[in-house]
């Protein structure tokens, strides 16, 4: 039975999207128009109380948060597709660590700007000039501290391609193609050419065409 | 060898402190003076660049980001001491999705009143009483979840203690007796008795007991 995904245009569900790809699993989408509202009708609530994108259904299985939703493949299909786990429990854990990273430190700023630069204008919501300034403050640093990293392994968790690069690209996308901030990435070498790298598989190419974003 | 911890008096590498007596694994600790800047001094970066807490060090092995820290120990020590990932495949799914959930919904209001409301008059600083005000709002309606939840499980997860609740532990701890908001927990029912649960557990009262929070 295909995996089915809730809300595919939009940035979150590509994670798990990108994900299944790379694995080799079978899916089929749904879409939720949030323009709209209905990520918060009683419907949806019933699947995801937090009304949030995205959600996988797997027979009886539900499961919400992205991020765990691609732990939770990559590891029940371990064997299946592109090993996005490291080889041993200790690159597993810097698979980990970097996945954090990118929730917590790469996340918030591209988040915000994405808001504040790309969908409140679409929406007629003000932009806050003070959050737009500090993230992208905050996302040059975090990236001075990726181009440390990467001028000495060839992706964030070591020599192999994983689960904390893959994070990555759904934002990432938007960062270096849709906000007018591509300099971000390309004023940094080592960045620049991981990014070129994660972006060009297959799989992430196979996800733009498929599935536009709304904006 | 013992593995060290970093930092030990604050609230995030106390979620490693109750995971470490969970699973019976010998450690020892690293004072790191916040309020004197160590966590940005040069030394003290080279273990951890983005210069927050907690990092530990184990033989060769350095780790930083307290959820990486917790799944790596978890999952290297699966059969000594408690087991807090589930037993089946799906189960550490829904582990994972609420620790996700407890990242990326619970910890950042929390952690805001934490620095508005304890950190910001103990350093001299302002206090924003619109991040306050927010901040109890969006609590408020992320426990009605966990109401909801806790309703129908004993734990997050399932019928299991796991990584999800012992996550809550280190900020719950603010929440509950520092910040002055604990009716936000004693006002529902089942979250209260699941604070009740988790914050007796003997791990928790012994890292309560051996490392004072600062403030």
């Amino acid at each position: 039975m295909a995996v089915k995904v809730y809300g595919p245009t939009y940035a979150s569900p590509k994670r798990v999207l990108v994900l299944l790809i790379e694995k080799e699993i079978e899916f089929e989408t749904v879409d939720v128009d949030i323009f709209k509202g209905v990520h918060k009708d009683p419907e949806f609530l019933k699947l995801q109380p937090f009304g949030t994108l995205p959600v996988i259904q797997d027979g009886d299985y539900t499961l919400y948060e992205s991020r765990a939703i691609i732990r939770y493949y990559a590891e029940k299909y371990k064997h299946q597709g592109t090993d996005l786990l490291g080889k041993t429990i200790e690159e597993r854990g810097l698979v980990e660590q970097w996945l954090e990273v990118e929730a917590q430190n790469f996340h918030p700023p591209i988040f915000n700007l994405v808001i504040n630069v790309l969908f409140a204008p679409l929406l007629g919501a003000p932009s806050d000039p003070k959050v737009i300034q500090e993230s992208d403050e905050k996302l040059g640093k975090v990236l001075d501290i990726y181009e440390e990293r990467l001028s000495k392994t060839k992706y964030l968790a070591g020599d192999f391609f994983s689960l904390a690069d893959l994070s990555h690209l759904a934002f990432g996308h938007y960062l270096v193609n849709q906000t007018g901030r591509g300099h971000l990435v390309r004023d940094r070498k080592h960045v620049s050419a991981w990014w070129d790298d994660i972006s060009s598989r297959p799989s992430w190419k196979k996800v733009l065409q498929l599935y536009k974003y709304p904006v």
